[in-house]
């Protein structure tokens, strides 16, 4: 084991701290503040622990974990782009790839290429483990919404269309989920918290 | 699938966003604010993912990842405890028991009982996991206050003496980061960031 080895991955753990500083739109249930990816990738990590009986295809739970600790990583450089941005979703992906670059080759290339790896699943949503960590990452910002009476829906202007059609690929990962996800958007719209 | 049981594991889901909101006495690498508990134990999976090569026993990676998961929500009910606090110290233990008691019995019984074993062996330290997953638990604030120039360290007055003592359980999960743990210290002396 080089001594070099352990240096670079401890450069990239302290790298990454700077996740805990990019905050998405989502306000914590207690909306006193905005969510960080940080704590957000905590949360859709738990959230696939508890609720992976109901993946839409039998999956690898420990893949799911790594992909969702790494699956934002990547806003360190990019930024979080808002789900209803159009302006911001146009050069993405680019972004997103070049931060990707940069910041994966800080670790040894064995781990660089690990999860560099699991960063690209994620983003290919081919696999039953992509699909299934995207249903939770998306399931979950519909909570912190619905529970929140919809404030970061209604600071943007977001319809229920809008969020519907955003969200259709819940269904990929998870029939059950969807299912959840679309009542949550339907009681929204009755109770006011979304635009018809 | 009983539409109460995931009802029951939302609940739980929801719960847990409180920890978001419990903060720990270490600063980020960006020091305007000290993390909380929930962002930490995003940061700590990740670093048992990349230093498990180092652990003292082979670790069963994903149940490493599920404790650390795990190991703070207790913190929702019982609060962070200062490492060098020990009026703290005196009565964690109990308020942490009772906070297990019912938060993890907010989830379904089979659910319940994982994540209650989970947060129970990471307590009892007995399994080379939860040896591991305490040792990338301790090391992570040696490098948040090393790395800040010890601010959490000297806001507290602790000393060199207390950071060895209290950290030396990092040896029992690897050898390897208990000798960086040490370097860090000694390090931190010379510069003055920890009184000796």
């Amino acid at each position: 084991m080089s001594p070099n080895r352990l240096q670079q991955q401890i450069q990239f753990i302290l790298e990454i701290d700077k996740l805990k500083s990019v905050v998405r739109r989502s306000y914590l249930l207690n909306p006193e503040r905005r969510e960080n990816s940080a704590e957000h990738s905590w949360h859709v990590a738990v959230m696939a622990v508890l609720l992976a009986e109901y993946a839409a295809e039998p999956v690898d739970l420990p893949r799911v974990l790594k992909m969702l600790l790494v699956h934002d990583m990547v806003e360190i450089d990019a930024g979080d782009t808002f789900a209803y941005d159009p302006a911001g979703a146009r050069d993405q992906a680019e972004r997103e790839r070049q931060a990707a670059e940069r910041l994966f080759k800080l670790l040894p290339s064995d781990q660089a290429g690990e999860l560099r790896g699991l960063w690209d699943e994620f983003e290919a949503q081919v696999t039953p483990e992509a699909k299934f960590a995207r249903a939770v990452d998306h399931l979950m910002p519909l909570l912190h919404n619905y529970y929140t009476q919809g404030k970061s829906w209604q600071e943007h202007g977001v319809s229920s269309s809008q969020v519907l059609s955003y969200n259709a690929d819940i269904e990929d990962g998870s029939a059950r989920l969807w299912e959840l996800a679309q009542s949550l958007i339907t009681d929204a719209v009755a109770k006011g918290y979304l635009a018809p």
